[in-house]
């Protein structure tokens, strides 16, 4: 345990430090992205329109029927030139929000993509299925609905920044919860990382999401919110290919009258929880289904550990914990637990 | 012109030559991403909805009324820790599409994020407003139109694969160009990277591109197709800040009979054309406009150079070229002409 437990207290005073240079530099082998998964559709039958797609250019004649790539999924990668992580690791979002939930936080500090590349995995960024760049496909015809916006307001009792009547359209007039640990003041930046989501592509996402651990496993698999059940859902259904599982905040989790929590039992699962939840009108019945699924895993002879913050300790998460201003305390802590399961060289 | 032409030679041969391991890793010093511009939008009146946003969890009364972030645009950052260029460098790519332009080739080589990356320069990839990462507004009720898909027809021909009747719904049965340089096993592919776009959103766009060049320039800008005007005309909005343009493939350019050229004559501009042009349908006609936005410039006592691959010896280039087989032998041609610029240190 010796090498291990120095390595540990070297990667957490790496990742507490503020940048000092040279010293946290990463050796960067590659950097690129792919797109997986997905299936060709053709349309016919809809009208041609004549366009102008560029000022100055001549007008376009645009047949919008054909064949289409639909329900594929971005994927980005940065590559180490020396990982000593034993996996590479793969971050997937929550919903109405892309791959840049792990890129930044909105007052601008470096992300958990930043922080998990320094601690020495090489990692996998993707957009869900129909979010961002893995682009979302034409409705009715294709899609069966329209997609959904999150308002600004939405989030602020939802992702637990502040009691549900302490929203305000001003910001000066917003309330948070005191003790907050959310960059209050960047709330509105938070809102630029939205994009339109559907509420009818579970079964696309999830579908990619199980191409791609077909693809770049075996692998550790980090999810947060609405990517809790793709997250434990790809386990199931590849248990040889995921070598742990990082639920941060998961919104759902599989029924384990349904599912058989005995095919995961060697995948060991974190369950990672903020503040604020206890009295919440929602998030206290999305913890017990998360529960629930823990202690299935547990049952079978797995481990379902849970890192509760406030417990630990750590007071003022939100939903949002890989952007609040104690997010590189929490990845140290998350590291500790990668550390502790082997999973470093 | 020694130490210069030495540089060159080297940047040369490493961006040509197949990754020998270390001499090609990247000491990085941060990757990170920002949104930028936009502007908040307050929606009322819309019908409350009860939905379920993932699988196992309770409804969740959805409230599309309130105010929303729109038109913002999403920005990637990879800085190196010792940049070799003395500018850092923004990709904007074209129509249709998102910054995964730069990222890759649709046959998995790495993209020219990575081949600028070892060329030395600090690297900026955007999504266009609406696109990708950036997110996009709901319509009717803020932007004005529907978006248009881009079937996988369309671009056979406007993209310079292949004859406008080479192409067929079976792979197999496609002609392509004999000479052609795009990967063509690879189109479907290609596909997968498009994103629907507005033909309402310039304005937007080109703020939010302007946005980005205060917030981080001085700066060299590669622009490609539709992005072509944005850069003309961030250039001519802020040429104090814009140290080159390199066009590639630009479908529009400025009219010199609505603006000012000599304002933009202390930056170096760079046009380049792949093949197949002449006797198309349409590109002529786009070459001429940008031809004639490049002679105003030069009779403004500016340089607006132009590298005609089929002219310099580079048979058939499509207008994807950044993704063509000898897209590295591409890249390697306008870094020389970046050295020569004085742009490295």
């Amino acid at each position: 345990m010796r090498p291990l437990a120095a390595l540990t207290a070297a990667l957490a005073a790496a990742l507490a430090a503020v940048a000092p240079a040279a010293a946290q530099d990463l050796a960067v082998r590659e950097i690129g992205s792919f797109h997986i998964g997905g299936r060709t559709v053709t349309l016919q039958g809809l009208p041609v329109q004549e366009i102008t797609f560029t000022a100055g250019a001549p007008p376009f004649r645009y047949d919008p029927n054909g064949q289409f790539q639909v329900e594929q999924m971005y994927v980005q990668y940065v590559k180490l030139a020396a990982p000593r992580a034993r996996y590479p690791l793969l971050m997937w979002h929550g919903g109405g929000l892309t791959g840049v939930t792990w890129e930044t936080t909105p007052d601008g500090r470096p992300g958990w993509q930043m922080a998990f590349l320094r601690a020495g995995h090489d990692v996998y960024v993707s957009d869900a299925v129909e979010r961002g760049r893995s682009g979302w496909a034409r409705y009715p015809e294709i899609f069966p609905t329209p997609p959904i916006f999150r308002p600004l307001a939405e989030g602020w009792n939802l992702f637990r920044v502040g009691p549900a009547d302490g929203w305000d359209p001003d910001p000066a007039k917003r309330r948070a919860y005191p003790s907050t640990q959310f960059p209050v003041a960047a709330w509105d930046q938070f809102g630029k990382q939205s994009v339109p989501r559907w509420v009818t592509t579970d079964a696309a996402i999830q579908a990619a999401y199980n191409d791609l651990v077909q693809r770049v496993c075996p692998c550790v698999i980090m999810v947060h919110s609405q990517g809790g059940n793709f997250g434990f859902n790809a386990a199931l259904a590849a248990p040889d290919k995921v070598r742990a599982l990082i639920a941060i905040e998961p919104s759902g989790a599989p029924d384990p009258a349904r599912a058989e929590a005995a095919r995961v039992r060697e995948i060991p699962h974190l369950v990672v929880w903020g503040d604020f939840i206890e009295g919440h009108a929602l998030w206290p019945r999305l913890v017990a289904n998360v529960a629930r699924w823990q202690k299935a895993i547990a049952d079978a002879g797995g481990r379902a550990d849970t890192l509760d913050l406030p417990k630990e300790g750590m007071a003022g998460n939100s939903h949002m914990l890989m952007m609040d201003r104690n997010s590189d305390a929490i990845a140290a802590r998350i590291q500790d637990w990668i550390v502790a399961r082997g999973l470093m060289r």
